[in-house]
This record gives structure tokens, sequence and C-alpha cells, in this order.
């Protein structure tokens, strides 16, 4: 007789993804299928010496257990952080430290979801994401999405048809989907939340990332133009897209029942985040590198960005239709099947690796109705030569 | 309209000792409350040389994102400290690293238990595993134990009645209970699990701190004795008692497909646990310092637990009863009321705070019929002179 698992489990499959990436240790692949950040821009001199001075200057706060919320200096900086970008008035006790933001999805799946109950997400969204909830027995819905973000009428109807727990959005530079939710539809989510007594749950891990202009301020910094909309918006951040996913240095800022409970939960998942990890991310950040350290990594994943946008429309021409991201780390394209060419990802997924290129197909993005036409490219690892190099090899593939 | 929250959460109630806790930060007070190492044992040179070269050698590998399992490295010191210990062959795979071992438990509970499922620990046991495991809906059912662990007999019975989803033990110097598991009790455990087919979680942060003679090699080592008995073991280990709680670093051996099941959980948990701070602890495991790190935690930890024997003996007598632990953390005791004394550990832990000493009462600890004649006293952080005068004041108190 076997190990008899929790009926959880059947709700969950091992992702096709990860099939995909046993692919890539293929000697000569460029791979735009990754969705983590280029390990050669990591600033690891100032990592250095943040994690020095943490073990000099309080090395029991560094390497003894600490409090589930979150080591204090950190938390400090954090709201400070988050201050800077218009989340005014945000208090240190307004915040816990997560192990990575995926620890905060799994907090409030954990703390929120029955099995059953219905969470709305955009279609496309991140896959771990769905998984993530489904776990908790979550009964996932997609509501559209298209270049400026989810479309917040589509999303309305949703509310009103499946009384969600919440939303759950990535509204600027969206993975997969690199959309931009705009300013207006900003708006509108909080009117929502408000008028649906509905939580919003802000998933903002590449809103650092933008190559021109800023992007609108995040869903949590709007709640002050919104009256009564604080309390419906929880929002997740997190240190691994422009610092180190290494670190597993997250945050998760909510109203205080939800963020009580949500520290309940993390005491029995993993009692605190690492100190020693969350004393170097404070050094960090009262170091004051954090701002060159952004400057940089926006310029060079800009320029990328830039050099595949031209790549793709030279070379692909008009087999495949996209809108260039104003930041982030992916293109989110789909074939158009122009010229008889092919309009399936998931095969041309298989012919790319033939050719020695890779990404990941969009299906596998989407909680229902997958369009297999769609993919996802990310800017972030090849530099600008390979870009080039590895859009002309997805040319010939397709 | 309030948040409504999942109704696991009805399952937990915060903690009494968090409540006690919170009385610590009194000026003056001596604590025996605590669950944790002393700081001052930190090697915390030996911690820094580890984590600079982590930075220099492979400054991706410990700054970027890595592999749900663990960082090889680690995965690979870890499998020959276990092999160390007695764990004939166990291979790097054969682990995952987790983020402590408070992870793993909460990994077994998410990959095991279904709402309803009965779950045996032993009466008492670590607070933070009931409340883990009832967060998956665990009906847990506690086994009596005695100075040398669970009473066998009385498990087999209950397994017997219940046909639980795992049996939880702490066999090493358990919490609270600071009992040792006898070897003989060990092998029927095992065989135990062989005949019923019950997986059997063995907890193990306490097994290298012993004082005197090493204790009996652990239920894992011990399944190359029992035949058919290596797959009915998860076996968690943890870094935090002996090298630092702040890295997080803790790891679960367990049958391959039960560690592919933990291992897809652990995905949507946390992704996986800070390299950074995996890279720290693989280097200093390949330092060669842990033998030299643990002579000294053995032999400190040692001496304080004989003068708080002592001191417990001569200052309350035989209101007091307990069996002097052979290594861990803690002591067990049980009030007596000899001489019209206190029964009662929870009207004696106020009248303590009230003498500037504190402790934990027992009653807390069991899953059911708590004895509230019981008390936790932690040996690790007060030194001999304070550990003395502290008593000194207990006993004042009763």
């Amino acid at each position: 007789m076997p190990l008899s698992f929790a009926s959880r489990l059947d709700n969950v499959e091992t992702s096709a993804i990860r099939e995909l990436f046993k692919l890539l240790g293929k000697p000569g692949i460029i791979s735009f299928a990754g969705g983590f950040p280029d390990s050669a821009m990591f600033d690891v001199e100032g990592l250095r010496e943040a994690s020095q001075r943490a073990l000099a200057e309080e090395p029991g706060g560094a390497l003894q257990y600490g409090a589930t919320e979150g080591y204090e200096p950190l938390r400090t900086q954090l709201a400070a952080f988050e201050r800077s970008k218009g989340v005014a008035d945000l208090e240190p006790h307004q915040l816990i430290v997560t192990t990575g933001s995926q620890q905060a999805l799994d907090l409030l799946g954990k703390t929120m979801i029955d099995p059953g109950d219905k969470v709305i997400v955009e279609g496309p969204t991140f896959l771990a994401t769905i998984q993530c909830f489904r776990l908790y027995g979550a009964d996932v819905q997609s509501a559209p999405i298209d270049a400026h973000g989810v479309q917040v009428d589509r999303l309305e109807e949703m509310i009103k048809e499946h009384k969600p727990k919440f939303v759950y959005l990535i509204p600027t530079f969206g993975n997969p989907s690199g959309a931009l939710l705009s300013l207006e539809r900003r708006r509108k989510v909080l009117e929502l939340a408000v008028k649906y007594k509905v939580l919003i749950v802000e998933d903002d891990p590449y809103g650092d990332l933008y190559f021109g202009e800023a992007p609108p301020p995040s869903i949590l910094a709007l709640t002050k133009e919104v009256p009564g909309s604080r309390e419906w918006v929880a929002h997740c951040g997190s240190m691994s897209k422009v610092l180190s996913p290494g670190l597993r240095v997250g945050w998760l800022v909510a109203q205080p029942e939800l963020l009580a409970k949500a520290t309940m939960c993390k005491q029995f998942s993993d009692a605190h985040t690492s100190t020693f990890a969350q004393a170097t991310a404070a050094q960090y950040l009262k170091s004051g590198r954090m701002p060159e350290t952004l400057k940089n990594v926006r310029r060079k994943y800009g320029e990328r960005a830039s050099v595949m946008a031209e790549s793709l429309r030279k070379e692909l021409g008009d087999a495949i239709e996209f809108t260039a991201p104003q930041g982030g780390l992916f293109f989110w394209a789909r074939l158009t099947g122009a010229g008889g060419k092919l309009k399936d990802a998931n095969v041309l997924a298989k012919r790319a690796i033939e050719n020695n290129v890779a990404f990941v197909p969009g299906a596998p993005f989407f909680a229902k109705d997958p369009d297999v036409a769609t993919l996802r490219l990310s800017f972030a690892t090849a530099d600008v030569e390979k870009t080039r190099e590895g859009i002309a090899r997805l040319a010939k593939a397709l």
C-alpha cells in the first residue's frame, strides 16, 4: 500500500514549463524562457558590504530567531521605500516581511481560501499563483486583459457573477503579459473594491523596472484618492527582480486583521524569513545604493527590450503581434499566422529548441481557455547581441 | 462588512505562550522561557567567512533564483552530515532543503493532511507542530510519554484505533519533554511503521546537542536494521539549534514520491529557501568548523543543564520532580505539591514573573488533556550564575 496524499494535490499538475526548462541545458542555446533577472546585474559588492555590516553591527539579530512579522530595521526601510513611491504615511507595522512574494501569495491563500471559493486572476497570469491558490481549493476564474491591463468592465461583471474571495492582479508590467494597467483603470479597480467589498491583491514585483517615464502609482498608493479603499487592498512587494531573488525577501501590506492572520499562518509556515537575509537587505537599503542600482537595471533592461522589439519587427514582421512593454522583464506576443506561418506557440517552442533558441508558450499562463497562439519572451538575461541572434533563430524556426 | 477568512483559521488559537513572551521585556528578568539557542555561542566569525566565500566563489548561485529542491552544494554537504551520523548511503537527491524545519512540518501537513485526518503526536509536544497540522484540518491525538520517550505499547493501540495519516515524534531530547527515546523503543516504532504501514515523522533539531555519550542513532539511521521501514520514515533536520536559526536552513529526508510532492508544494510556498543562506551554510559545513562548534555548544549547554539540575534539587527539593536531560535545551518538570506548595504551573508562572524569573507552563504543549502541574525550563540562554539566581527566585515564587 503506497502513501495516501492529501486530496488538495489533485488540484495541481506538474507544469508544462518545468518540462521545457529541462531542455534548456542544451549547449549554445539562447534562452528567452526564464523569468529571472540577469545575475550579471546583481550589485554583488554592495550586498557583500551589507552582509558584513549586518554581521558586524548586530550579529545576534542577523543569526538568531526573529519576530514572525519581520526584522524591525528592514520593516522600517521597506516602509520608507514604499513611501518614496507614493504610499503616503505607511508605517513599518503595516507590513510584514515574507519569504519572497511567493510566500505572500501562499499566506493569502492559507488565510482566505476555503475549498470551492472563487478567485479572479488575469488571463493570462503568473503560473505559480494559479497553482498556489488551487492548492487551497480555489476555483480560479480569468478576467481578460489587453495592453492596458485587466478589462475593468468585464472584471466588474465577473465580480458580480462570482463573488470572489479576492481579485489577484499584477497591474504593472504583468507576468507574462508585460501589460501596464492604466491610471484610469487603477482608480476603477479601487472603486469596484469599495462597491463590492472585495479584496484586491496587487502583486508588484516589476513596478520599479520601468524604462522611460515612471508608471502610474501602485494601486496601494492610489487608495488615498478613493475613500474607503485602503482596507480592500493587499499589496505584495519583492526585492527579487531589482536586488536579488536569492535573498527571498518580499513583503505584504494589508489591513490589520488580515496582516495578523497572515502572521499567524506564517508562524507555522516557516517561523520567520531568514534574519540573515533580512538584515542584509536592511543594510543594503540603508546604504543608499538602491537608487543607482535601479538606474542601472532600468537602463540595461530598457536597452534589451528595445532591441528585442526591433528584432521581432524586422525578423518576424506581420507573423507576430505585440505591444512593446514599458518595463518589467517580458514581451507577450501572439502568432498571427500571416503568410501561412505557424499559429501554435507550442509547436513553435519545439522547433525553436531545435534551432537553439527557447521561449515559453503562452497557454499554461491561462487558468481557463488558453490562447495557444500566445508566447512569452523574456529579454532579461540575453545581452543585445544574443537577443538579435536569438530572434533571428526564432524567425528561422517559424 | 469585514473580510471573511478561511475556516481553517478557526482550528487554531493565539498561543498562551505568546502572551507570556510579551512580559519578558521586563528589565532584570531571568528567562528560562525561550526555546532558542544562546546567541553568544554562534560562530559569527565562521559564518562571516562562509558568507564571504559564498559571494566570492559563486555570486550567481548565492543571489539568483535556485532549484526548489535546494542548492546542490548544500544538499551534498547535508547528505554527508547525515551519513556521518549513521544514515548509511544517503544521497543528496534523497533530501530537500527547507526554510527551517518548521517548513518541513508545514510541507508534510500540506502534502498529507485532509481535513479530519488523524495525526498522532507526543503528549506533550512542540506547540507550533500542533497548530501547523491543525491549520490543515488535522485531528491531533496525543500518545503518552515518559522519560524514555513515547510509550510504544500505547502508541500501537492508538495507531490501531485512529489509523493516523502519520505519527510525529521528537525522539531525541524532545521539546518540551527533554526525553530521549530508547534504542529499544526506536526499533519498536520502526516495526510499528512497517506493520501498520504508517508514516513516522522524526523531527530531530536537538540530536546533535548531547552532553555525555551520543544518543542512539536517529530513527532514520535505524531503518537499515528494520527491513522495509525506510519508506515509512520522514526525517526533519535543522541547522537552527547548533549553528544559527537566522539562516532558516532545515532539510527533509523522505521516500521519493513524498519528496516530489513536498517539493511541488514548496514551489508554491516560497519557491526555494534563500540561496544566500544556503550557500553560506554549505560553505560553513565545507570549512570543517562544525565539529569544533558542536563540541563547544555541547560543553556549555551541558554545564548549564547540570547547574540547573543541582539548583532545582537544592532550592525546590521534593516540591518538583524531573529527569535531568542528557541533551537538548529543556528541563521538563512537574510540581508535586509536596509540603502544601503550589501544584498549578500557570499560577506559578505569574508569581515567577513578579519575582523576575520566567518559564513556560506545560499545559499548552498538550494537544489534549493538559497536565497543569508541568512546566518547561530552558537552560540555553542563562549562564551558570544567572541559572543559580533564577532558580532561587523560582523557589521564592513557589
